[in-house]
């Protein structure tokens, strides 16, 4: 597969053509942001450890029926995937109240919730990403009430299969977020990216944070975390 | 009706005991705030205003077929009201795009929107009174499915009965925020004050701000269009 032009450049991703119209390059890149890009470093491995943590984690969902845009990792830092129009909203499942949503509600952090949470936020840096409730989908009119269903139903099937996965390997999934788009024939598809830069992720034993919340609260070496993750999902953490 | 026990001071009103157990004294107060009362100020007749204003709209509600907790005015200040258990979501029914959803959507302010839209808000001064989606409020617990949906239903009638009465008087009823309460025996019902300080109002013919948006953003004399909207609704405005 040829790598063409540049089609986007986002925060932690490139994009590239292919020789196919349906297919892209991703090209995973060192730097990590946070608050909206306010906070930004580069850090060496990130590429490489987010590239492979999504690529295993998405040939695990596949295996457990939720298909996604992945094709398959060409190296250490790039994987091929399907070509989708991006749904310009993020799906964000929690577990455990953390983040914005302790701070906002009032929770502690670390609290159980009942049930999982589906929120759903608008992929628009320039507003900041902001929470939507179910009338502000409606009247911005960014998807129609039966596919937001999906959306919803996705987020929680997507939720317990990778609560699964990471149980086995003792990691506790506080939360997480996943973005959706259509393919050319309409099929709405799993795209993006899950990592410890969208997920929150908890040793079961000793708590440890092994997500993106090390960079965001300067808790100490980032990639510390993502290698054990990598590693304990059975990929090679070198 | 003898005015008892201060039992409640909030940021606009003082509410007291009676000699009975399910009505309330509402004293006015002359405080504006704003931004979770960062900005706070006093202005002289704003007391006088709210009250007259509020008690106006409460009676033509009423004959509108909407109750509330509104008995009777007892002074240019004063109010008498049944006690309930306010709720603690403060609906907001918009007409209009502006403030917070123009802000958090990237409307432009003064976008018409296509249908009333109906936001809940975790009234709670410690976190700012947060938006809630329908998750949350499911989440938190505060009310129950049909509970939320009772308040919708009465806000977009309270808004369908307000248009009229703002249209009227040649004044165009962008937002408004209204609070409910549960009686003894468990009717909802509309509470708390309808005033500029709860809603968004402008001269449909200068689009003058006639409410609280004046203080809000330095715009001049409070209580010159708080005076208009009195007198217009047919109160005595002095
Ligand atoms: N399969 C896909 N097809 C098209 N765009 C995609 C696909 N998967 C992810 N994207 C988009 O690629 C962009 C690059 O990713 P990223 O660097 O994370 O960007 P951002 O800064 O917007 O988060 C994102 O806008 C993401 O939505
Ligand atoms: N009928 C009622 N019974 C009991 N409490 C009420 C009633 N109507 C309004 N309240 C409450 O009275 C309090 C005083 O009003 P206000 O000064 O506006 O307070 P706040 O600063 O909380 O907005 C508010 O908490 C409001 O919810
Ligand atoms: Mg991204
Ligand atoms: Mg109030």
């Amino acid at each position: 597969m040829q790598k063409g032009a540049l089609v986007y450049e986002g925060k932690a991703k490139q994009l590239f053509t292919t020789d196919q119209l349906d297919v892209l390059y991703v090209q995973y890149k060192n730097s990590a942001t946070a608050f909206n890009g306010e906070k930004k470093e580069e850090i060496d491995g990130k590429a490489r450890l987010n590239n492979q943590i999504t690529a295993v984690l998405f040939e695990k969902l596949h295996a457990k029926g939720i298909p996604s845009h992945f094709i398959e990792q060409l190296s250490e830092t790039e994987q091929l995937v399907k070509k989708v129009d991006i749904i310009p909203l993020e799906v964000v499942v929690r577990n455990i109240a953390a983040g914005s949503l302790a701070k906002r509600l009032g929770f502690e952090e670390g609290t159980p919730l009942k049930r999982p949470l589906v929120e759903f936020y608008y992929k628009d840096d320039a507003l900041g990403d902001p929470l939507l409730t179910d009338a502000h989908i409606a009247l911005l009119e960014l998807v129609t009430d039966s596919e937001k269903q999906t959306l919803e139903h996705l987020g929680r099937e997507i939720n317990t299969a990778l609560l699964s996965i990471f149980d086995e390997i003792g990691v506790t999934l506080v939360d997480f977020k996943v973005e959706f788009g259509r393919t050319a024939d309409g099929e709405i598809l799993l795209a993006d990216e899950i990592s410890p830069d969208t997920c929150r992720l908890w040793d079961k034993e000793t708590k440890q944070k092994l997500d993106k919340d090390v960079f965001r609260r300067n808790l100490g070496n980032l990639t510390d975390g993502y290698s054990i993750i990598l590693s304990r999902l059975g990929g090679k953490s070198q």
